[in-house]
């Protein structure tokens, strides 16, 4: 339906991406910014094709008249390619930077490379290049003299901090998506996802997110297999357990390892493996006096680091510790409710005394992800308010602040038990219930509750359209359909799914020695994950844009972390068990030191593994020195054949 | 004197670079050699000048007549400089890649660019387009029909590899060495060393390794002050030495990561931050079956790596541990005599049994530095034989086998003391005698010996060429230079100086906390070294080539591992100190849980410190960005002319 193009003003064009302004925006505004997205690039424009979308079939009063389509035509697009560097199959197999001049060469190129960029590739380079477009001499923003702008700022960025700009998204399309969901989750299969499909349809740093939480329920797969049995069969011996755990450690160890070779293969199929990061903007709401970039040379705000590091240091830093010794508060009134179910059931044991037992576990569960809920707005607020130049910097930030606390969030009850209650009964109890919990409210949280809600909104839409007109086969007009995706819930990337693994691989890893069982819990979690993730990513938000992601980012070394996190614990726990306590019976401090030196050799293996094994598949490794030494022959020959042109000109 | 010209066959040209080979080589042979070496770029040839060094004074038979010296005219020069990729100052303070089209943007260049490059530079680039001067359509070197070839071989490291190339070396520029040297060795003084004058005649690898030996010795001042009174006054309290060892730990750190800082500063003003890495080529050793590399798709000698990783594993592997073996079993005959001295001394003490007393350690300190040694060679010999394609993979496997053989050779019996025997005293009295000893024994092996011959050798040309006609100020004339220059030995790298300095920061970071006068011992022993090891380049060796390091590569992890296991050592230290003891004397468990819980508190600390602290400083990062935000924009704005241009053309 949207793949067919609108016939408007004289040209022709395939709607790509939508711009929404606020409806009460200036006639003045719009005309200028309209102008300026047309208008050719040696002019400064961004010349891109852009058209009002007509009033919906309601026409009722509070729709929003100022949505836009904008697409291009197949040579900006092209060129647009060639400025984000974007990197195509070549037809040697190789994976090179696009360029038009040697379009021809390019495996998938045909005709006129109508069909050589994915719409969601067509997507990305119209945002970039909407990004680009930087105001000229303009002061301020026609029509609003308050929203100042200086030569070389990003004209969206400013309506956007303005606040004149709602958003900016991709149109879906419709029969792509409903092919993509049939193979993705509709049909219930052991196969893999179809990633290429989904990176296709949403971009790399989604991809990539779907890979890597395949990757982690596959590698969960020979643990939970072991840890079945260790479950049925009761299996208290602790030697039985000390393997368990070493092979836990090590296979942590070598997971992570070799995720980092898989994501470099996935990055290399992808093209974003060598791709040249371009140069980061600063974010939009950024803010700062005017002085010149010393980078750049060009005006742009600017905030001095001291300051910032003071907003880090005096009232981040507070802010964070206030908030752990509230959980750890927390934590302790959950400890004396446990105490309190638990005397109330020896006291007079009944059935409902025996669910009471369970009770405080389930409500500190779902304390601490309400918890996590509000401090995740406390974070980012403050990182915002820490005013970092780059989004990049920004994110860092807001992942250090969430992943401590939440790790201490849900992590600390499960130490307090371990290491100064030294209960194992309740520890496997409490992980199971928070573990089982947490789950369950997740996914609720996550995929269920929007999806209800975004079905509201799309019958409504759809009854309101069939008030005016029948509908063939329940397909919305474009003018219905672009404001139903404008009404959709924006996905806020893959931040929180990342966080929520990492939760799931500290349940697994940390007590993994304790309760084997962990392993069997979160492969299930994550096989009902992969297909809700996908289901809301298809049907409950706005498409986002692609993000051509090379690796998982931050996100690995806290993985890294975690694992060396686990090593200690591990050993600490095997090293505090009764039945090693036994074997050791005649000195407690042979324990201690063997306990310690077996925890030390465990790290240096873990290290020694991580170096050994390279990050870079070989044939991969091959393929980008061979790029790159073509490169440096062809640097060569150019030079040498412009000293025989000047030879010859000087004879 | 080298300065002058040399008049010959019409050119007249600054002799760089000589080329020795065998006495007994074939007229075709040479004559071939020389022609490639003359021939134009356009024909595959180096096109640099070359000529044949006339007989000497004396004219003795024995002397060798086939030495070359070569030069090439600054145009060749310059777009050599090219070539490799040499960085220079341009006109705004930044450090750019040269380029001949834009050489007078450079601002050192003036005129012809007669002085533009340095002699080492110019010598650098010699030795380059020597050793990518390649075989064309030759099947094997005329006049040696069983030296074969194949197109794209390098001619240079074939003939070395065939033994009919003894050695090319650059020459000295003796006015600019006596300058040198006066300032770096001869005049006693506070001030740091010339290093930009270092690096200007030796080249950055060199410079590097001096200014980390600087920079390493005044890292240790702090240390060796706060060292002295604890000898003075005879500190015993352990509280004293935890504070101590505590300080050194986080120093060890923070030293490590200012020196990666102070480094990058280096490399950005020499120039080699932001060069890049040319293709490497195969060591001249390496050898295989014909095949085609995968990357350059050349035809060269493949080797299969299964093959290599067989041999490391199979021999290299238990070489490495037979030697450790041997080196543990002398340890442990050291200790049956250090038994045996103490008791003849205990038995019925005279002077004589005192003096006995120290002669274990300092034969065992002899016997280490001989394993040392008679190791190095059975490394290279495996490590050459494991056949490694690239020198940088040589390199390391030879550290790697070298490092963890001398550490424990070094370290096993200081380990033994301090946690077998617990006996802090002896542990103090090894650890003296050890570094001591081993400063003696390797500044007598590493300068003066060599000196000592050196200079035997100098007297006897000069004496010889007296003999033949009287010298004005005591120069020799350019054939005896060089022949003298050939004679004197060769500079096999900084790899041995690095080690030995490797070695010393193991003695003074792994048992700092019980002998805090190391740290003034390795001060002392580090400002003789300076000026011994700046001696010894001046006028012990052959000027080595310059070699364009970045950093000092594989030493600093070598250095990083050395201190996170001196976090280990120190807490252990001071955990079975008599004194902590005494302190938790009602539960050794404690103390023990302690000990662990401060060093996984330190090595935490470790980590985070290193991640806090930026390894480039951030006015060079600015700079860099700046560099990589001007070509981005350079790229853009060609683009965008070569798009209008394109559109004229079509209207």
């Amino acid at each position: 339906m949207l793949q067919a193009s609108v016939d408007s003003s004289g040209t022709r064009f395939r709607p790509l991406v939508v711009v929404e302004l606020v409806s009460d925006a200036e006639e003045e505004t719009i005309a200028w910014l309209l102008r300026r997205i047309k208008d050719p690039q040696q002019r400064g424009g961004a010349e891109l094709l852009v058209e009002q979308l007509g009033p919906g079939v309601g026409g009722e009063e509070k729709e929003n008249p100022n949505i836009f389509l904008v697409g291009a035509t197949v040579q900006r697009l092209l060129s647009g390619a060639e400025d984000v560097g974007l990197f195509k199959e070549y037809n040697d197999g190789s994976m090179r930077a696009f360029t038009c001049c040697n379009k021809h060469n390019f495996t998938d190129f045909t005709g006129d490379g109508d069909s050589f960029l994915s719409m969601a590739e067509c997507q990305f380079i119209i945002k970039h290049e909407l990004d680009t477009l930087r105001a000229q001499d303009e002061t301020h923003v026609p029509g609003h003299s308050q929203a100042k702008l200086y030569p070389g700022k990003s004209i969206i960025r400013r309506l956007q901090s303005k606040g004149m700009l709602i958003q900016i998204f991709p149109l879906q399309e419709l029969e792509e998506l409903k092919r993509l969901s049939f193979f993705w989750y509709k049909k219930v299969k052991l196969a893999p996802q179809p990633l290429d499909n989904v990176r296709h349809y949403y971009g790399e740093g989604l991809a990539l997110y779907f890979g890597f939480l395949e990757y982690f329920t596959f590698a969960l797969l020979p643990m939970a297999f072991i840890g079945v049995p260790y479950y049925l069969f009761d299996w208290e011996d602790y030697d039985k357990y000390v393997i368990f755990a070493v092979f836990n450690l090590i296979w942590c160890t070598v997971f992570l390892e070799l995720w980092k070779r898989r994501s470099a293969s996935l990055a290399y199929r992808w093209g974003t493996l060598s791709r040249k990061k371009a140069f980061e903007e600063p974010r939009p709401g950024f803010h700062g006096v005017l002085g010149f970039n010393p980078v750049t040379g060009r005006e742009e705000p600017l905030y001095p680091n001291s300051k910032r590091q003071l907003r880090i240091y005096l009232v981040s830093l507070p802010f964070v510790l206030l908030c752990l010794y509230l959980s750890l508060h927390v934590m302790m009134i959950y400890f004396v409710m446990e105490g309190w179910a638990h005397s109330l059931h020896n006291d007079n044991p009944t059935f409902w005394t025996g669910i009471l037992l369970f009770i405080p576990s389930i409500i500190y569960a779902v304390v601490i992800e309400v918890m996590n809920l509000i401090y995740r707005y406390g974070a980012e607020f403050l990182t915002d308010w820490e005013n970092h130049r780059l989004e990049s910097s920004y994110q860092n930030h807001l992942v250090l602040k969430v992943l401590v606390f939440n790790f201490v969030n849900c992590f600390a009850s499960l130490f307090y038990v371990a290491f100064v209650m030294q209960d194992m009964v309740l520890l496997r109890q409490s992980l199971a219930t928070l573990l089982i919990t947490s789950q369950i409210l997740n996914q609720l949280m996550e995929a269920f509750m929007p999806y209800w809600l975004q079905r509201r909104r799309n019958k409504k839409m759809i009854r309101k359209v069939q008030k005016t007109r029948s509908l063939q086969d329940q397909e919305l007009p474009l003018a219905e359909q672009v404001r139903l995706e404008a009404s959709m819930s924006t996905y806020l990337g893959t931040f929180d799914d990342y966080l929520e693994l990492f939760l799931l691989f500290g349940y697994v890893s940390l007590f993994s020695c304790v309760y084997p069982l962990a392993a069997v819990l979160v492969v299930l979690n994550n096989v009902t994950e992969i297909y809700s993730d996908a289901f809301k990513m298809c049907r409950v938000f706005k498409r986002p844009f692609s993000d051509p992601a090379t690796n998982i980012g931050v996100w690995q070394l806290a993985f890294e972390a975690m694992s060396v996190m686990a090593v200690v614990t591990n050993c600490a726990l095997i090293g505090i068990s009764p039945q090693v306590k036994a074997y050791f019976s005649e000195s407690e401090t042979q324990l201690i030191l063997w306990t310690a030196a077996i925890e030390h050799g465990l790290l240096a293996l873990k290290f020694i593994l991580a170096f050994l094994i390279p990050d870079v598949p070989k044939h991969i490794h091959i393929k980008l020195s061979r790029l790159e030494f073509e490169s440096l022959e062809a640097l060569k020959k150019k030079k040498m054949l412009e000293a025989s042109e000047l030879s010859q000109g000087v004879q």
